[in-house]
């Protein structure tokens, strides 16, 4: 069933709606949707644990190159011409009890493996730098199909993002192996994905 | 003197070049170019702290609101309706010697204060939540017609700021007092800003 306004037009949750409306090709608009459940999730948690002052974490902006911007006078200043950039960092970073915290979030469709190109060179070596420099550096995986999120050391993905150029050629983690090196973390109602005890673990084990 | 290419189009330096081409009101221009001297300054400097990986410091995105995008096909997706949005944080942050650090550069043209206009109620309370956790947050404030660049710590700011709305009523700072409580940052070519040495020193003093 479709809610509606009282002005006829269709209500959308925030978890539908994607924040710009689209034109063109359909496909490029399924593409940008994917990942919105888990973005929304994780948003709604860093949200709750900066409102309860257990951590600062926000989300980077989405980069954007302004090629356009018009200057009506009496409004504000409009965009009228921009692209999306590559990201240069991962999506999240901040403080936790002193720590640094810097974190990506990416999910797959596949039930038994997580593939790699889901992540990039330059985050890759963004992240490396920040574990040199003693921050606590991780990624959540989400397999939206079995809805599971795994809370996954940097450090153990480089060693699978590095073997996949070595002998090993594997361009994904096996879900046994995530399940072995990672930490289930159980989704609850607030925070959704509740990743700071996790990171607990992860100070009090020194590791 | 304009330096042309050979299509006839004038050279910009990086510096000249706002990052984007500008229609209507002219004041707009002039109040977006204000600040970009500076930025530049940082932005050189922290680019040269992360590749000779003495800290992994990065400057956010600016905020954009996208309305709309076009999907054309076989070319990037295009965005042609945006809007600025207020950031909710400060500008640069990152991981040094395992510290976070988090920082905002602001200039002025006055030669005796600095004016705390340059902050908004939603940078400095992000400031303190950083503060709260143990994070190096600062300022880096700049006295353009001087050419002086002072750190100035979080937590001095937060007094100003805070008397503004109660006894002294003070909207700025006195140039004085930057000097007793800041730190004075000697230009320099590479990085321009050398902003580490001064943290060394908070660190050292457990500051």
């Amino acid at each position: 069933m479709v809610i509606r306004y009282p002005n006829g037009k269709p209500y959308h949750t925030n978890r539908d709606k994607p924040g710009a409306k689209k034109q063109g090709a359909k496909k490029s608009l399924t593409h940008k949707n994917r990942g919105m459940r888990l973005e929304d999730d994780i948003n709604q948690s860093i949200e709750y644990y900066r409102k309860t002052n257990q951590a600062i974490i926000h989300k980077k902006p989405t980069p954007v190159q302004i090629v356009n911007v018009d200057y009506p006078k009496r409004s504000a200043a409009k965009i009228t011409e921009a692209y999306f950039r590559k990201a240069s960092t991962t999506d999240y970073n901040g403080i936790y009890k002193g720590h640094y915290i810097d974190f990506e979030a990416k999910e797959t469709k596949n039930k038994t493996s997580f593939p790699l190109k889901n992540f990039h060179q330059h985050q890759i070596d963004h992240m490396k730098q920040c574990v040199d420099q003693g921050g606590i550096v991780f990624v959540i995986l989400y397999f939206s199909k079995l809805q599971k999120h795994y809370y996954f050391k940097a450090k153990d993905l480089f060693i699978y993002w590095d073997n996949q150029f070595k002998e090993s050629k594997k361009k994904s983690i096996p879900l046994s192996e995530i399940k072995k090196l990672g930490i289930a973390i159980q989704i609850e109602i607030s925070p959704r994905i509740p990743f700071l005890p996790v990171i607990d673990k992860i100070i009090q084990n020194n590791d």
